[in-house]
């Protein structure tokens, strides 16, 4: 993309799906995406060795999109430079007794990247305004005081949650995580195909779940949640980006392209210096290592 | 290698240092060593995606050896082509507070690989058997009960600990996890070398540690405990293999085809069969989606 260009995906307080492509095939091909992913991911793997010996910031990096919409190999491939040791994936998947024993943000808390790594949130702490919104019997699952029926929700309970997100992704930028936030926008008919393909035989069959089904049956609640949670939290120190997610090439690219430039900006991430303590003393350390033939 | 040369490193209850090189550049040239590196390392990222998919074993390799033995470029180089989904590494340093509140082995046991993932252990629960070994006073601080200075341990001290540790090991292989343990034999004239060089100003110099030097003056007695520990924990269900570290390419190079012949033998990892319940309506799904348009 052109300089700046991708601050076309950013999304606003007045988001609407409509305005952001599934797809934009006809600006970037497939060919040069996969090019531009390659030098990308080199420079960012040598960002990311940088980074990790500078110990000072983490990344976040959130994934959010429907079944099917490329989350999984997302990952393989704008990761595929990167030292192992330095990025850590979560899958959220249904919570575990242990985990609704605490507040919804728990889990996400207890998983993030310690510094110097970057973590991947595979699904996110958003499917707490997404599947529990389109089905909000979920939430009593949570025990929430006061709330024994989801008619027992306050009116501004999505609201409050929104709020309590922000603060909690406020709070982490605020102390040196740098927090992406990444819708992988599919389009109905391109999940349609996608879905169908892995109902082929085949080594990926197995990865189609009865699930992926009844979740397409409520898209347009989906979608309605998304513009809601992506209105509400997109914010000056954690925006969201709507990428197109119809062609798997483009979207990885896009987000290889927006962490590297984000965190190029981040001028004061560098190697660190030699301790005080062993400048003064190199002299003596080479010259005692060197005398010992 | 020749096939089963590898066997060569495999470590018995007899284990001696001075029988396993520290270097075998004259068997094998560092240009082979990194071309088969790159074939291997391809095969065993398809295996790990298999391994993933299947969600019945766990993978845990152990890396330990002297500083500068190479372990932090080994898992950089060895996993290059892994995703990054599949494999969390985990480098143990000084325990901390909450660690030392339970018993030496705790911190490991958390963080084991859950099953489908690979584990990285960059130093692992052997230094309880090392570097407490050789500074014995650091035992104290896990404030085991009737010991209250270091004139307290029974003699049999040790020898229980590699008991522990074996029952620890073979409770994890029966459960589901492929345990492997390599010890990367680095020469102390290497060390010296290497040492010298991160001495040199450039990006790694940060790297540098006065510790490094301290502790290399126990170099005899860190040999004496790895001889000992590998002695008497070397057993057929996670056997040591004794690597020459003097020459990084050979040495990640027997890393990674150790880890690929070894796995290969597990037959029964596959991706797994569609479930009989989306079986039986596969084609239901195919003509619901196929209907949509």
């Amino acid at each position: 993309m052109k300089k700046n260009a991708k601050k076309l995906f950013v999304a606003g307080n007045d988001f609407k799906l409509e305005h952001y492509p599934a797809s934009i095939g006809d600006v970037i091909s497939r060919e040069e995406a996969k090019n531009r992913l390659k030098k990308i991911r080199v420079e960012l793997s040598a960002l990311q060795d940088k980074m990790y010996a500078h110990n000072k910031y983490a990344v976040l990096v959130c994934l959010q999109g429907m079944d099917a919409a490329g989350k999984d190999s997302l990952v393989r491939e704008v990761f595929k430079e990167f030292n192992v040791r330095g990025v850590v994936v979560n899958s959220f998947k249904t919570p575990t007794t242990l985990e609704l024993q605490h507040d919804y943000l728990w889990r996400h808390a207890v998983a993030l990247p310690e510094k110097g790594k970057f973590g991947v949130f595979n699904r996110t702490h958003y499917e707490n305004v997404l599947v529990t919104r389109v089905h909000p019997e979920y939430l009593l699952n949570e025990r929430m005081p006061g709330i024994k029926a989801v008619t027992d929700l306050p009116k501004n309970f999505w609201k409050k949650r929104f709020e309590q997100i922000n603060n909690f992704e406020e709070h982490l930028v605020n102390n040196g995580t740098i927090v992406f936030k990444f819708f992988l926008h599919l389009s109905k008919e391109e999940q349609r195909v996608r879905l169908l393909r892995r109902l082929e035989k085949g080594k990926h069959q197995w990865k189609f779940s009865v699930a992926d089904l009844s979740e397409r049956a409520h898209w347009n609640d989906y979608m309605h949640c998304y513009e809601e949670a992506i209105r509400h939290t997109s914010t000056d120190v954690a925006p969201w980006y709507a990428l197109p997610a119809d062609d798997k090439d483009i979207c990885r690219y896009l987000v290889a392209d927006i962490l590297l430039e984000t965190l190029k900006k981040y001028k004061d991430i560098a190697y660190p210096a030699v301790s005080d303590a062993v400048k003064t003393h190199l002299q003596q350390y080479k010259e005692q290592l060197e005398g010992e033939v």
